[in-house]
């Protein structure tokens, strides 16, 4: 026996890259043989305020340091953190993004079944396939005609026997909030039937009273994941935070790559936190153009469903057709085809800004009349 | 069975974090009430010119677009890595730091017995270890009285009945080199014993003329990783590629965690490549400096070891009392007691600019009279 074992994967579906999520921007900007800012991307669920100014500031000051090592332990930015949510800084873990800490729980719980809805997002599924060969995945379909509402009893049902449940709240790419009291409920449930619940916060700085993230400490079962790349609009600088029970803490160290978080990613998540302008703004912003929107969707006749977060999930008749005419104008969204549970029929938009907004409701009248 | 099965390790001495590399400059900025800029940094080997300027101008542009997500395909950074080494550009995958890269390649060729030698970077048996419980190791000890160069028929010897072994060229921390023509031979002969042969060329772009990294497309054994961290002071921003034989690619890729390398990083690589002036001071910078070192260590009676890298390793008597005296004045060595192969004798120091070199050359000596 001198080989050394590949592991390969049946699955591939679940095994696609990152370019298989949003649309990729470089690619597009490529085919059109456009620059890649000119590209106006609904398919990611961004802050369209953009990069906030205090985030700028403060990486125009630290890129002459870049020579030094980021801090392994993030310190000052775990610190900050355990201020800010009121939680201990030794729960807390931050990663390059939160997908480092999706590929590390599942490193570490090594589950063998899972319990997934369906739609969600899709690293949950592939980074507990990349650890386990044998692994079973249970899926929880949520249903189109409840507008994708999980039902908590339902779920609870049938978390029992598994290992491990994720639950990304508010849902991607459903836009649907769980309420805290439910969550809540399940975390119980979890504990009791000794079934770890991960719950992936990505989207709920845009509606931080429904997040348990203080909850973690009396729940040894319970895991929630944050990002800091989508309301503060940093998905290209990678930042993302997770809270754990004491009792992983040693395991997720152990089991963590060094120096994942970068230095400016460090800087700059520091810098978003205190910036309580950038925060208020987005709240105004969000809550006027997710009304535009969603009037703009009435008028057309687009079907789209009640959505907590800052995108949209539509249906859309001939969806592939829309996706196709906007690419043509260097427009992206997310095709949902490959999302287990939705079929071609079915796309997410980002709330933008509002001419951009305006010029995605245009787009998708001129559709709807052809 | 309801537990998750939480994986551990009885040996922790492969599994320190980050913190346990260079000195922690945050820890120390923390400990002397200084900030963290203040401190002296002769424990990671940087090249001393820090950031080019090439690279600042191009974060400075393009940090307002840090809401898009990084390409997951550093398309534009392989290509121009392409043209650079004259390589495919499908053999190149990009790293957060040629550390993601370690992980990856032990979690895709999941060895159950590895060669590394001894003194070398400790990631790559902890990265093994983290992928296989039952990994057996086989330490190939440098010697002392050889200056810790490797003799490539006894490492070749080693290769047999193991599954993978890793070379640091040059190594880290002894600075030694392997030339080109002896990598070739013992790559040969992984080839025929059909062992992965992995070549950390981290410090390569000191000594470009020795890499190997032309010769991967010919050895379906042979991996070479890159690191652009030491050489274009990036260590903050954490950029570096492996060159892989074409047969590993798909499952490489299947394996990797998306949008890894953050989006400045990519920029940053790609100008860096394209600075060549930088190069050239760089070089000049390294050969006046090293001799002026040399010179030094000479004259104050200190033992050093050739080195073809930006850093020396010096045994001392009292290094303890050394390492300690400098942290009380914001000075950071590396003290390599917790590498395999070394004791408490042996410290590694970067080779900085004159001032800074100047002034460790003093403080040398003064221990060196006590």
């Amino acid at each position: 026996m001198k080989y050394a074992k590949i592991r390969t994967h049946t699955d591939n579906r679940s095994l696609n890259s990152g370019s298989k999520h949003g649309g990729n921007i470089y690619r597009l900007a490529e085919e059109l043989g456009m620059h890649e800012e000119k590209m106006l991307d609904f398919s990611a669920s961004i802050n369209p305020l953009g990069v906030p100014e205090s985030v700028q500031l403060e990486i125009q000051r630290n890129m002459k340091y870049l020579y030094n090592y980021p801090d392994p332990d993030a310190m000052a930015l775990r610190q900050h953190l355990s201020a800010y949510h009121d939680i201990d800084a030794e729960s807390i873990i931050c990663g390059n993004g939160s997908t480092e800490l999706i590929y590390l729980v599942a490193r570490v719980l090594h589950p063998m079944k899972i319990l997934i809805p369906a739609p969600t997002f899709s690293e949950y599924e592939r980074a507990c396939r990349t650890e386990s060969y044998r692994l079973q995945v249970a899926s929880f379909q949520l249903q189109e005609e409840n507008e994708f509402e999980i039902n908590p009893d339902e779920f609870i049902k049938s978390m029992k026997r598994c290992d491990a449940a994720f639950l990304c709240n508010p849902n991607n790419p459903t836009g649907r909030l769980i309420k805290k009291n439910a969550v809540l409920r399940i975390a119980d449930a979890a504990k009791k039937l000794k079934c770890f619940l991960v719950i992936d916060e990505a989207f709920m700085d845009f509606r931080p009273e429904d997040s348990v993230i203080n909850e973690v400490k009396n729940n040894p079962y319970l895991i929630v994941l944050r990002s800091m790349t989508k309301f503060y609009a940093l998905s290209g600088l990678r930042i993302g935070y997770g809270v754990f029970p004491q009792h992983l803490i040693k395991a997720l160290n152990e089991h963590k790559e060094p120096w994942t978080v970068n230095m400016l990613a460090q800087k700059a998540g520091l810098a978003a936190l205190k910036d309580r302008t950038y925060r208020d703004k987005t709240f105004r912003l969000m809550n006027r153009e997710k009304r535009f929107l969603e009037n703009g969707f009435k008028k057309i006749g687009v079907t789209f469903y009640h959505s907590d977060a800052n995108f949209y999930l539509l249906k859309i008749n001939d969806a592939e057709g829309l996706c196709r005419g906007l690419r043509k104008k260097g427009i992206l969204v997310r095709d949902c085809s490959n999302f287990r549970g939705l079929d071609s029929r079915y796309i997410r938009i980002a709330v933008k800004a509002h001419e951009e907004n305006t010029m995605l409701l245009k787009e998708l009248a001129e559709t709807a009349q052809k």
